[in-house]
């Protein structure tokens, strides 16, 4: 196989460091991965697979961070967006699929009687947060320290330009952690209007945790003894994991939850659904966008939906996703290599022990695989869709048998 | 003529009152229309022409409140969006249109280094603010009473579920009042980050202004002596007025400004264009959304943007505007109705004299034409596109003609 070059990134990425700060920002930053070993930029995608600008392919674990559930161009998503582009995307109203849509996630998610549609995690997010206090005429909300829902002031993991006034409604609370939270309420007694927390702890750049036995359930009922606002933020793993959303695996019900990412297989859209008893609250906090309601990304994501349904997708990606964990294990087993695998099959991430802080074992790792064709982040949970196969993940074994063996030699057992 | 009817939209209302908190939210709820007389839900457009789910037909003033600038489903337009959703749209990193694009904006804003891109105008509008607190290390924003600059909290203008510490660090001065301004700036000395305003006043309700001479240039001036960072949001403008950003058409260059609306046609694409002293300060503050670089709407604000230039699309909307205010005035003043026509020709607004607070006149002259075929909201400035034509406007006074003498007729002269 001819090694991968990047030259075509490295041009595009030296034009774009003269007019974009940075080059590349936000969350896809090369900062974030293994100097030299990936691509900046890429030309195409088709199923669980990428091209990048210099033509090297890529079996894609990151799914665009999240939001590729069925695959890169999946035709019946595909097939939707352009019916719709056909007669237009964006008018003075929404089109039919607002509805349509909108039925379908009440539909399918046990506690909603309603929905909205936005563009981004942090929209959905910070209006939950709104509609909360707006509802209960409290002002804080507990989050879980380190916890991300998005970018806004309130909780940006980079708080440059952030105003202590900004998180001054703010209180802090670990994940797994009931008594945290009981502090927390009772140290801001009734002025606690809800909690924002994920389906299982995804902060990038640590061990995801699943929710202890309990721990959801016993959100949900301090939320209910203290008339407090259970908002779920399932813009990661949402549409990955149940197609009722994440809760529903966990067993809790939230009174809003948060949607974004595999939503709708790429196309921009972000959602919150939320119940009876929060809809005059919504209907009050004032919310809108350019975009919001164009008709392209609901088709989209309509089509999505219904394919991941009907397709027992969520199973698959369980099933593709502990073949993966299996081999991988089974394989730093052999290596000698203590690592930790973490988060459920469908959104794994691996650490390396010995590696907090810096990454190094992982950077070796994971740009031994990039450039070797199997694309996963060092410092961020994976992503499993419903398109990638068996073939895919034998494929994959081969070659982290030789990244492991790359961290073995370069840093020992 | 058939006359218009709105059973399927009516249908479709009563459904989506269901499953969505009042139906439709937002700058597009029903609610700032006149009552029965507007369609909710629509099915297509093509040009200058928008269809609704009952097969009515209307010239469409609004352009889905001003992303539609070359008209819907413009060929151009419609053909690089569909050329890059043939490769993938969401990947893990930017496709070469992220750097082709920047590249373009930077080269046609006189006073711009560089870009970022987004998804709504309240992200870049804020996120801007940020950039600089970041920059100066000072807490406060200066911006003008009533302007709209997006939903977030420091700015929304419902501000239901809003703290009072969201608005903490803002500080308000009057559009077109130098002195206010300055008297803002001395009673927080050494505080102000910056100064956020829009090209004109165009908050909804009212009539538009136009920056009289020497405000704007005044405002640039106040920031350069504090050391102030000049925000233009031209989110809603954009593109409508000059190439260059609306200062140009006005004689000022700020230091950021924020596009969204007409930046792609309808596709949904935000960006912020800065200069080199902010570039640190713009690497600094975490700015991100799942979408925001995904490659379609990049596509699609390409060809947008060369075909407005190429087409000569700004003389062509004023013109075109002209002709619409001259028609409409020389109309009211036959009619004997007293109006006022506001802001420039590409982005007009009428009111009826004696109308404040309640738009009862306005209400039956839009709700007039709209059951007529011409879209125009009573509350809210109309934008031009430059795929209205002379038969267009020619048509729109047809149905003006009848829709002023519906008033006359109600309200007397």
């Amino acid at each position: 196989m001819k090694p991968y070059t990047f030259e075509n990134s490295e041009a595009l990425m030296q034009r774009a460091k003269k007019v974009v700060p940075g080059g590349i920002y936000g969350h896809q930053t090369p900062l974030v991965l293994t100097k030299g070993a990936y691509p900046s930029f890429f030309a195409r995608g088709q199923g669980s697979h990428v091209w990048d600008v210099d033509g090297n392919e890529y079996i894609d674990f990151m799914c665009s961070y999240g939001p590729i559930v069925l695959g890169h161009r999946h035709p019946k998503v595909e097939e939707a967006a352009r019916a719709q582009m056909e007669l237009g995307n964006c008018f003075n109203a929404p089109g039919p699929v607002w509805v349509e849509l909108a039925e379908h996630l009440v539909s399918i998610t046990p506690f909603a009687d309603w929905t909205v549609f936005a563009k981004n995690g942090s929209d959905v997010c910070t209006w939950a947060t709104e509609v909360a206090r707006q509802a209960t005429g409290r002002p804080k909300i507990a989050m879980c320290s380190g916890a991300y829902h998005g970018t806004h002031a309130w909780c940006t993991p980079a708080p440059a330009g952030v105003m202590p006034e900004d998180r001054a409604n703010i209180i802090y609370f670990r994940f797994n952690d009931l008594e945290s939270l009981r502090r927390a309420i009772e140290e801001n007694s009734g002025k606690v209007a809800g909690v924002i927390v994920s389906p299982f702890k995804h902060d990038a750049g640590h061990d995801s945790e699943l929710p202890v036995e309990g721990f959801l359930a016993g959100v949900r009922k301090i939320c209910d003894d203290n008339g407090m606002v259970l908002i779920l933020d399932d813009v990661r793993a949402g549409f990955r994991l149940h197609m009722g959303g994440s809760g529903e695996l966990f067993g809790v019900r939230p009174d809003l939850a948060t949607y974004c990412k595999a939503i709708a297989n790429g196309y921009p859209l972000a959602a919150c659904v939320g119940r009876d008893s929060l809809r005059q609250a919504a209907q009050e906090v004032f919310f809108t966008g350019s975009y919001f309601t164009s008709a392209v990304p609901m088709a989209a994501s309509l089509a999505n939906l219904k394919e991941l349904q009907a397709s027992g997708a969520i199973d698959r990606m369980r099933t593709i996703g502990e073949k993966l964990r299996a081999g991988l294990l089974s394989q730093a087993r052999s290596a000698g290599l203590g690592v930790t695998y973490s988060g459920p099959p469908a959104l794994p991430y691996m650490t390396f022990n010995d590696d907090a802080g810096h990454f190094d074992r992982a950077k070796v790792f994971s740009g031994a695989c990039a450039r070797a064709g199997v694309y996963f982040a060092p410092r961020h949970n994976w992503f499993i869709s419903a398109a990638h196969t068996e073939r895919d993940i034998d494929d994959t074994l081969n070659v982290t048998e030789q990244a492991f063996a790359a961290v073995r030699k370069q840093f020992g057992a």
